[in-house]
This record gives structure tokens, C-alpha cells and sequence, in this order.
């Protein structure tokens, strides 16, 4: 069961997790998932106000705001989360993580798509912001803080402001 | 009318906004500066608490915290907005837009004036940080997560923490 | 008594902070530092379910996220504060001062002991990010949008994305 899944990825891979009902009921990461699963349902249903006030009521209670069109797929974690920001075009695939602070993003210079796309396995540190239609490739990591403006090819770690891809063996 | 005027900046630059009641239901960055005028207007006729309270209440609601003191232009946009401080001493001037996690503040160092003063057009990319008595000339940007510590010149780019100018021609 | 120290240094240090009851009414950092102070007593005393939920309540109001576990010494200054993190594992001293969107987390590779040390007396400058098991020593500085990764030896600042130290005189 995809909720199920959403559940055991927080209490695999954030320590301070221990319980399924803890996550429920305490991790404003989870609740703000649910619940833009349940907009994002209704988005494609056509409907226009019920999804964007429930992402709404949610940002206020959680601080975290993800757009009703954008994309998401299984087992995001969203750790922390204050000030996460997941822009309408934005798409992110399977089993990523985010800290606080993330932002998927626009440059303000596209229209149409204009926010990143989230390959699955990807792990971005807090504070990071990746801006316009790019990509972060598969299991990429994104350092703290960094600012990342082109694509992130897998399995490469982008760090700095703005973002330079490591190469393999640095560290 | 100005509130209009306010209403229009927010369909004019944000791609995601389509509706006038679409803007002022459910944009936190719209409700903020709502308050923040009637406080500002509070705080000129000498209230102390009510403004400071307006400010406090709305900072629950939308995690967007403008002091009362604050002088604020037309046409303001902050989207998306979590974690926006905009300081006690700080000036904004007029069609200035900021993103998530702006910060207007002071470095410790400063009594008095202490903050920031943003000029005309303006944009304050995601997460950067303006601190101290500094002015950002007319048209300058700030790119994401750049810490701004000295002037900008208007039409100029800062990047970088702490930030540097490009040269003109730089991209 | 250690809660008027805990105003008092809002008052010392927060030029924007004239009187004890504002301090008390209308500072989201106070407030979730005096929650906080509750919830690791209860925590000490082995509850569990109980500590979390008020960590989670004053998150929905401040944007300030304590773990109860948390040890926090006294007169901690949280200014602005929304999007503050602060892990289970770490410790902050006495004196200490960080403004908004300052990380005291991991770095997702540590179990155990997995979050930073802040010594007595430490300045946080908006949002850096202090990740893993490291040690920022006394009365050191953290730049505004810093990354540190390693070790602040006492007295030192570290400023950048990944953070240096600067050299004594540098400025």
C-alpha cells in the first residue's frame, strides 16, 4: 500500500523516528505528503480551488508548500521541511529526500515548464535551491545551501553557490 | 487603487496565479502584505501592541515576518515566502519581487538604521540574504542564497556567499 | 531565575525588543524555547508522546522545530527564527544567538551522536546550515548562508558554501 510505503521510508531513513503513529501524527513532512496526495488527486479530477486551498492549510500548518499539479512520486521524505517549496511543473520520482529549506523552483525567466525534475534516489541537503526545468539525475546528491541552475548528471554530488558538480573521488 | 495595484503584480509575475480572489484567498505573500499595510498604518498613528500583534498573528498564518516599522513600496510580491524577514529599519521600493527564505536584516553590529534598503524592480532571488545598512541600486538582482553585506549598483547582479558583482556581460 | 535571563537577552540583544511582556506576548523564538524547556523536562522524565506534541504544536506556531531530546543552555536568542532546526543529538551552550532559518542537523550518514556541538557564546548568522557531529567552538561566528561540515575552533568565524575559517585579521 503506497501509504504504507510513504510511512516506513521516514522510519528508515530518519533515526529519530520510531514509531508509524509518531510519523502520523508529529511529522509535518508526512501530513503535507498526505495531503498533496489528496490535492493532486483532485487537480486531475479538474478541480481548481479544493486542491489549492487544501495545499493552502497545509503550508500553514506545516510550513511546506507543494504545488497541487506537481508531480511526486513513492516514498519522499520531507525531514524538518520549514520553507520547502515544490513549484508547479516540478516533478520528483521515487524514495528522494529533502531537509528543510529545499526549493524546486523558478528562475522567473520561463513560462510553461520552468521547475526541476527530482530523478529518483536523490538526496538534497537543507537549504539547497534548484531553479528552472532542470534535472538531477538518478541517486545525485545536492550539497547544503547550494544553488543549483543546470542539470546534475546521476549519481554526481552538486555543491556551492552557485553549483559545481564534484568530480568522482573528490570528496 | 493600490490594493489593486498589489493584486495585479502578483497575475503579472507569478505564472501559477490566475484569478484575483485566486491571489487574495490563498497567497500568504498577498495576506502578509495586506496586514503589513494596516499595521505600518497603526504604527504611524503610534499604536505599539496592535501593530506588533498584527504582525505576530500573521506570521503564524503565512511564516512571513514584516515588522510594522517597515516602509514598504506598491507592487510587492513575495511568493511563496516561508521564512521572509523583512526588518525594522528596512526600506522596499516599489515592483520589487522576493522568494522563499528572503531575509532584509542586520548583522549584530548596527543600532539604529541597521537594515537593508531595496530600491525600485528589484529581484531577490530564493534564500539570499541582505544584511546590514546596505542599499540594492534600481533593477539590481540578487541570485539565490547569495549573501549581500555591501552595496549593489543599480542594474548589477550579485551571486555568491558572500556575494560578489558580475561584471556586466558575465553571465 | 533562568526564565527572566531568558527575556533579559532578548532585551540585550534584539534592538527591536523593548519590553519584557513583548518579548513574552509576541517573540515566536522565545516562545519555542520556553515550550522547549517544558518538553525536555517531560522527555527527562521518560515520556514520550507528550514532549513531541508540544515540539509539533510550537512548530505549527513558531516555524521553530526543537527536538525535546535536544540540550539547550541558557539565554539562547532564536530571532525571527522560522525555519530553525535543531536535532535531537545537539547541544547549544549559554549565550548563544542564531536567527532565522539557522540548521543544527545531520548529515544522514550518522546514527547515534549525529548532530553539532555549539559552544557557549556563539553567533549564527541567518541561515547556516551546521551539519553532522561537529564542535563550534566558544564565542566563534558562523557566516549568514554558511555550510559547516567541520570544526569552528574557538573565537574563529566560518563563512562560505562549504565554510572556511577565516585567519585571524582577515576580515
Amino acid at each position: 500500500m503506497p501509504l504504507r510505503d510513504d510511512i516506513q521510508a521516514y522510519l528508515d531513513k530518519d533515526p529519530a523516528a520510531r514509531f508509524a503513529w509518531q510519523v502520523v501524527l508529529l511529522y509535518p513532512g508526512f501530513q503535507a505528503l498526505l495531503v498533496h496526495r489528496l490535492a493532486h488527486w483532485l487537480h486531475l479530477k479538474g478541480l481548481f480551488f479544493l486542491p489549492h486551498f487544501l495545499a493552502y492549510l497545509v503550508r500553514i500548518i506545516t510550513s511546506i508548500e507543494i504545488h497541487p499539479a506537481a508531480k511526486i512520486g513513492r516514498r519522499l521524505v520531507i525531514d524538518h521541511g520549514v520553507g520547502v517549496v515544490i513549484g508547479e511543473t516540478a516533478t520528483v520520482g521515487n524514495d528522494v529526500i529533502m531537509y528543510q529549506g529545499v526549493v524546486l523552483g523558478g528562475t522567473g525567466k520561463d513560462r510553461g515548464k520552468r521547475h526541476p525534475d527530482i530523478e529518483d534516489g536523490v538526496f538534497l541537503s537543507a537549504g539547497c535551491k534548484i531553479l528552472g526545468p532542470v534535472r538531477v539525475g538518478k541517486n545525485a546528491k545536492v550539497g547544503a545551501g547550494a544553488v543549483v541552475l543546470k542539470d546534475v548528471p546521476p549519481g554526481c554530488t552538486a555543491i556551492g553557490v552557485p553549483a559545481r558538480i564534484l568530480d568522482r573521488g573528490e570528496k
